[in-house]
């Protein structure tokens, strides 16, 4: 069985036993243009602020390299794999044509920033989202609570209407508008299909249809006909979308006519391959940013969560996503471009990383004493703000401010802000019974004792290091038929330890207090100047509280990080 | 003519013609244990967090070290010199004999803290402080609005409570309590005198009298007679303590009997330099922090200026005092703490400081365009807040943040800084007809266009690099009876050049949207959680806004980075 994991910056693909999950072999391969944020390849085109593009090519380089990698890594023979299934960033979208080749694939359209795919993280289409939103909830859409009340600026339609609004003409030219997920799938079988997932979470497909062409029209005229660039009908999780093409078999070195399974999310396998797709396990997949993904048998409309899809993430299922935006991808940052030379020389004579150097440095702290708290919106916010127009907040620095200091409270905020999610949650009636983490910061053993201490919880871990990777490869089971389904795969072959992390309550009751402080400043600075206790009420930038246990804040907002970004884009421009 | 300037790491001595002001020799003596704020020198005895002390030692040697230095490189004949003038830190203070030893170099008290010399910056009486302004505020004192309504804890009443209350005993062995600035003089004239300037801003001596013994008993019984340490009465700048004693001779190599000018301050002394000793003229000397000196004919009550004191500058005019606690430091830790090995490379490649390079990076953008606004309290809030309990916010950082970034809002924050206290000042109904800049930030001629086009005013720069220990020499001239007073002296030896800066229309307005930004989150963070308009009444924490522009926050406070400075000392006890 292979599993295809396509990250932000590479592709891995695994190779796993289907009787007991086992990894056999695994390969990584770097995408070579990584993510596109300032000059389209191979040309003199820059792109705006908050641009993340990426190249189709770079995508089928990983069937062509990592797949057979891992499978000579594994040292199995190939005519043993039965199937391959995939897992993609999301919403990552791009425009291609009724065939399903890209549009920046095609001759002057490369020159064009909007005919490329548009990674996850492109933020530069805020106002649109913000439009989205406000003609939404003029409306009253019933989907909209299925989106915590506002759809993020990452996801289909946003992106879609800045293209329209943008570039008219790659508008006009894209017969399909698709997510990488799927696109993937259609390169390896040859056959377009769509899958449930990122047509509810990304797409806004809730109850069996899209969103009507009346609301789309009073966006704007020419969106009333977008989503018949959707393609397909959507098909459930855990499903074969068809077979492995001959073309495809020659670049993986695969036997044409596996099963291939359909598109996935690369958070949403993961709840597989943790064994934790029953209600209330929630899944924090935890690396660059995080996702929080849990099946639950309650609807409930729970405020700033991504979304909640029937069947999306198993079938039969309430499936339910929040999200932060960044979160190693803050500390990455910091070790880019805080941390003094001093400390990487005594990094180097440790034999240790910066990283590994700092989190020794902040976990010989107490509580507090770093006298500091951040707001970790170095990317914006995901959940529970629906936000990316935010920045961060450093509060409480001092002439004998170390950089471990910073480093343990940006940590620290990243915990909090898993938290307010966790109790927007709760508060919502949705019960979280199980804290499960997987993803690349699992390594730091500081940083999830700070989560345990925080959450007030016991921490679940993952068993793989390759998480998603083996989720694709339990959904490629299910599609061969080696299970009846997802749960049933997941028990075999996903595994995790529980109660990994244990909280101690001294730490937890000092967090207590830092994190009172989190919750001050998230809502001042989050919720718009309106914001002061009416829960639903915008702000005057629309930002207003949307109720839930953070809505209700005893004193007036600050619009600032607006402002700021506003005269940033002002000056920039 | 020599004058002596000691400063927080070193002391400097220059020598000056009488004639002209030329200055013809200087040398400097760092302090072998500049500032001692982890453990005494010699001892094992750890310090707390925000201790800042001295060692007099260190200032003797700058007499027999430096002032010899300085003659040698001048290479003039030691005989020709005629008198001497010193200016010191302030409020740096410390307990001694009635014969003027210090208690610190007395046997065992050498292991005490108390008993060494605080410097200006020990900012461990904050609480005291907070005592005395709420008595002193209570019992309607008359002296309090003459300090914009609230005592530091740098000054000597703080730091003298919290010595009776720590370390009685010290307090009881202290016959006097001392500013460096006359315990100098006294080392070279042999003859206990103290100065007005000294004894008004820091001792609070108005209207020719110290604070009652009735409101001192009020703070503790045992602080009733305090004042009884403080030696003869204050005399007046500009005149001679005394003549140079013959231990001082053969310290200097000056001739005994010269004239020895009055005790003064760092600050004060360099109107005299910068021929700025008029009404209205306000003298930035911006360094490590940034003292505002203005002399006035306008008596008023400014809200949070550091003191307005008769004669306190030149003799016939009121002069003010304002200040930022600290500036240059800030800049000086953030490329000491917060600035990668790559910049540091890059700096050494091009031949230039870390500051310099970031500085050419940081000039290079438009106004607004990196997105940030900071509160530049990372030691505190001299003027207008008067809170050294205050810590520094960073808002907007985001994921394409740079150190470039970061540095210039920082520096633009020391700028908002000054417009908050200019701007309080004219509220207040005193006239800044000129902001004349002195000090070592000089040498960077992009941040003083920042402080111009922030100020919206033209700006005048001192003409010499050595401010303070010219503006001292000038006073020994006016001692030994060169010139008739300081301001006749001032005219002929100092010197400034007018409009060296002028404002830009385009930058001053952008950054207008800035500085109404640091104004919202200066009265947010630094007013307390009572503020919300009401000019005069304190927050919970005693912290409300005191009136002035800055006074009337039309939204709530956030006490945070007091609960923050709490909980950090808490977690270190």
């Amino acid at each position: 069985m292979i599993g295809v994991d396509f990250g932000t910056l590479s592709g891995r693909a695994v190779v796993v036993r289907v009787g007991d999950g086992a990894e056999l072999g695994a390969a990584v391969h770097e995408y070579a243009h990584g993510v596109i944020d300032e000059r389209l390849p191979g040309t003199g085109v820059r792109l705006g602020p908050d641009w993340a593009l990426q190249s189709p090519e770079d995508w089928r380089q990983v069937l062509r390299v990592a797949v057979p990698q891992a499978v000579a890594a594994a040292g199995i023979d190939p005519g043993r794999v039965i199937g391959i299934g995939t897992d993609f960033t999301a919403c990552t979208v791009l425009p291609a044509t009724a065939e399903g080749v890209p549009l920046c694939e095609l001759g002057s359209f490369a020159q064009r920033p909007h005919a490329w795919p548009k990674l996850w993280k492109h933020h530069a289409a805020q106002a649109h989202a913000d439009r989205i939103n406000a003609v939404a909830a003029k409306r009253g859409e019933a989907w909209l609570p299925r989106y915590g009340g506002k759809i993020s600026s990452e996801w289909q339609f946003a992106k879609g209407l800045q293209v329209l609004e943008d570039d008219p003409e790659v508008y006009g030219a894209a017969e399909r508008w698709i997510e990488a997920a799927d696109w993937i799938v259609w390169q390896l079988t040859g056959v377009e299909t769509r899958n449930v997932c990122t047509a509810g979470y990304k797409g806004i497909r809730q109850d069996g249809v899209w969103p009507s062409q009346e609301f789309l029209a009073e966006l704007n005229p020419g969106f009333a006909g977008f989503t018949g660039k959707f393609g397909p009908e959507p098909v459930a999780l855990g499903g074969a979308a068809g077979t492995l093409s001959a073309q495809a078999a020659a670049w993986t070195g695969l036997p044409e006519g596996i099963a291939v399974a359909v598109g996935n999310v690369d958070a949403h396998v993961t709840a597989a391959a943790a064994d934790a797709v029953r209600p209330g396990q929630m899944v924090a997949i935890m690396g660059t940013s995080t996702c929080h993904i849990m099946p639950s048998d309650v609807l409930a409309e729970v405020p700033g969560m991504c979304g909640v899809v029937a069947d999306g993430i198993v079938p039969g299922l309430w499936g339910y996503e929040a999200g932060q935006s960044a979160v190693g991808d803050i500390l990455g940052w910091f070790v880019e471009t805080c941390v003094p030379g001093a400390y990487e020389r005594e990094a180097e004579r440790r034999g240790v990383s910066v990283h590994e150097h700092l989190t020794a440095l902040a976990a010989a702290q107490e509580v507090g004493r770093h006298g500091l708290v951040a707001l970790d919106w170095h990317n914006g916010n995901r959940s529970v703000l629906v936000d990316h127009d935010l920045s961060a907040v450093v509060v409480g620095q001092t002439l004998a401010t170390r950089p471990e200091d910073v480093y343990r409270a940006l940590i620290e905020a990243t915990a909090f802000g898993a938290r307010t999610i966790v109790e927007t949650f709760e508060a919502a009636g949705v019960p979280v019974r199980e804290f499960v983490v997987a993803g690349g910061l699992l390594k730091n053993r500081f940083l999830m004792q700070v989560y345990a201490d925080v959450l007030r919880r016991p921490l679940s871990v993952i068993g793989s290091a390759q998480g998603c990777a083996l989720g694709s490869a339990i959904h490629a089971a299910v599609a061969a038929g080696a299970y009846s389904d997802i749960t049933a795969a997941a028990a075999v072959m996903g595994r995790r330890s529980e109660a990994a992390y244990l909280p101690d309550p001294g730490r937890s009751a000092a967090y207590d207090l830092l994190y009172a402080e989190y919750r001050r400043l998230h809502d001042h600075f989050g919720r718009g100047e309106g914001a002061g206790g009416s829960a639903g009420s915008g702000g005057p930038a629309g930002l207003g509280g949307s109720g839930g246990p953070a809505g209700s804040a005893a004193f007036g907002g600050n619009d600032v990080l607006h402002r700021l970004r506003a005269l940033r884009n002002r000056a920039g421009a």
